[in-house]
């Protein structure tokens, strides 16, 4: 007997497509994939349509074939989900994924539910980030308000007299042109994101923080747990404020600025994300497997962790795989991507179950991203 | 860069395949099926060649789009297989296989490395088996020598006015036609096996014993680690004979009673073995990823245990998936086979990581079997 939803449609077939899939089978679903491209990452492991992912023919099929649907990439626009909202369960919902592709938008609703955010403004033209700057000060970063990802679509503001080059660099750009967000720089000591998934009927579990390590705007790597009472406390109210806010069904991950022992809300993502994959190994229940049970009305998943562990991301070039899988604890991940300068290719977990190896996996774990 | 074998042809597409198929992909391999049936429990996740398993065509085309082959279903003829030897690694080996297909040969096996084994006869006519129950006694099991599997080929002996009606039963069977073997019933307190992985090189990994509980000839439930040094250090220096002996690749089980404190070997199987399921989120490493390992000239992964588990099996039906799922630390498996009495269609694992949750593991899994 199968209880809740089984055959699952992914909008997008990249890295998270294929872990969804990965964690979709043993609960006995099936995923039917979308993607534009036929050799896209999890196209070995499903069956899949290809194509735009915005075709209505195609999404129609996708949603015909599907009990509900989800996504790999969120930035699937409005228009053209919302013939399919009365056929089929979209979960995250268009909504929210409308409010995540918009930073000016998701900057509003985290102030609207009281989330410390960095000072910000609305910039159409050169005289709104003239004042901007004015106004807020710099050093600051100039953004796109949709499709920045991985670093893409910023730019650095470090004094008033980069204003002209930074309009020039973004604002005249395809993605530009649907709005800017200046943000005065935040002085952090640490970047945390909490994930966690809610289900149909309103409960959540929350899986421990983890801290991240960005270079050059893409995650290099990340730790988790990362044990601190209150800025756990603190961001599982958030997350809980927004997952309600929005009536949100599956995974959400918010990322967040420690600023002298606050927290600044930066960003969503409105899906499993790449500071959460420490949890396939790290936790009794994968964020993966949470989202699909969450998507498919199953009950959530223990968020409970089985030790300490350090991510680290493959960016641009796969190292040897024999060599990594050496080390003790390594859990080693192929997405099967082609190389390509600033493409994540792979990450590795290194798992300690024994707390106090917790340095250990650190240890191992910078000895890893010089060999990477 | 990817260091060893990549392609992995499998010889057969059930549970084992698939989860061979789920544990393939992290590492960058790309696994190709074959088997008889469209709709095999791995079918939907990998491409898959359709047609008989010793089909010399299918075989030498799994062979020539492989790098490495290996089995989901042991039973594979060495005539099969002998065209492919010069063409491919075959890992095992087509005699490892021969040997464990053979319930006399295994016996022999054990016998020449010095492992305790139970008293028995080979039996090919009628008088065989009187004499062999007159001499070792009764009661006894009679056996087919060849394709016996969870309970299936064999008669139980209770005493000697059975002899005929065993006959009956085996001796005139196609299976039974190409051997039979007596075995005197062995009064056992506990049922356990041991699983490890030996590489191209030699090296040799091995996980904890599990405590096996056989239902109707079906394994039913699995504990493990089950704790104890000496049978688990008598246990390795068995495996450790075999795997030597054979020259043997990949990941091999190995069964045992325990017979007033002596591991008595019972058989073995030249595969990932459903006793060691509990590996895939009982230890670092599970059994499915340490064969492709080994098999693809990988190093071997830790066998660390996580936790305590218990591992049941669900045969015949699966039970609402919602109601388990339920249950903290529950992971889930399902086959996506269609019910059937008798069948395997999935299993399910209690992890506990804290130690002193033994008992409540167990008390979890006791409950479970209830239910299912």
């Amino acid at each position: 007997m199968k209880s809740g939803f089984s055959r699952v449609g992914i909008v997008g077939a990249g890295q998270l497509g294929r872990m969804l899939a990965l964690a979709a089978y043993p609960l006995g679903l099936s995923p039917l994939l979308l993607d534009k491209s036929a050799d896209a990452p999890a196209a070995a492991l499903a069956p899949m349509l290809v194509g735009d992912l915005e075709d209505p023919a195609l999404l129609a099929e996708l949603a015909a074939r599907s009990d509900v649907l989800t996504f790999d990439w969120e930035n699937i626009s409005g228009t053209a989900l919302a013939p399919l909202e009365p056929l089929i369960a979209i979960r995250p919902s268009a909504a929210a994924l409308a409010v995540s592709q918009d930073r000016l938008l998701e900057k509003a609703l985290f102030a609207r539910l009281k989330m410390p955010v960095a000072p910000h403004a609305r910039v159409d033209e050169p005289a709104d980030l003239e004042r901007a700057i004015r106004r807020l000060g710099a050093p600051g970063i100039l953004k796109t308000r949709r499709l920045g990802y991985d670093g893409k679509g910023q730019y650095v503001v470090r004094t008033a007299t980069d204003a002209e080059s930074a309009w020039g660099q973004l604002g005249s750009s395809r993605v530009g042109a649907a709005g800017l967000i200046y943000e005065r720089f935040q002085s952090f000591s640490r970047e945390v994101s909490i994930i966690g998934a809610r289900s149909v009927d309103g409960r959540m579990v929350a899986y421990p923080l983890s801290a991240n390590t960005h270079v050059g705007g893409i995650l290099r790597y990340a730790t988790a747990p990362y044990v601190n009472r209150k800025l756990e406390r603190l961001a599982r109210i958030y997350l809980r404020r927004v997952l309600d806010e929005l009536d949100y069904v599956g995974v959400l991950a918010i990322e967040f600025f420690v600023v002298n022992g606050r927290l600044i809300a930066n960003e969503m993502a409105p899906r499993v994300h790449n500071s959460g994959h420490w949890t396939i190994e790290g936790c009794i229940t994968s964020q993966f497997e949470n989202h699909l049970r969450a998507i498919c009305g199953l009950p959530l998943g223990s968020t409970r962790p089985l030790g300490a562990t350090a991510m680290i991301n493959f960016i641009g070039n796969l190292p040897d795989r024999a060599r990594l899988l050496e080390l003790e604890g390594l859990s080693f991940h192929d997405y099967g991507k082609a190389a390509r300068p600033g493409r994540k290719l792979g990450h590795c977990t290194i798992l300690k179950s024994a707390a106090g190896d917790r340095n250990e996996a650190l240890a191992n774990a910078l000895k890893l991203i010089e060999w990477t």
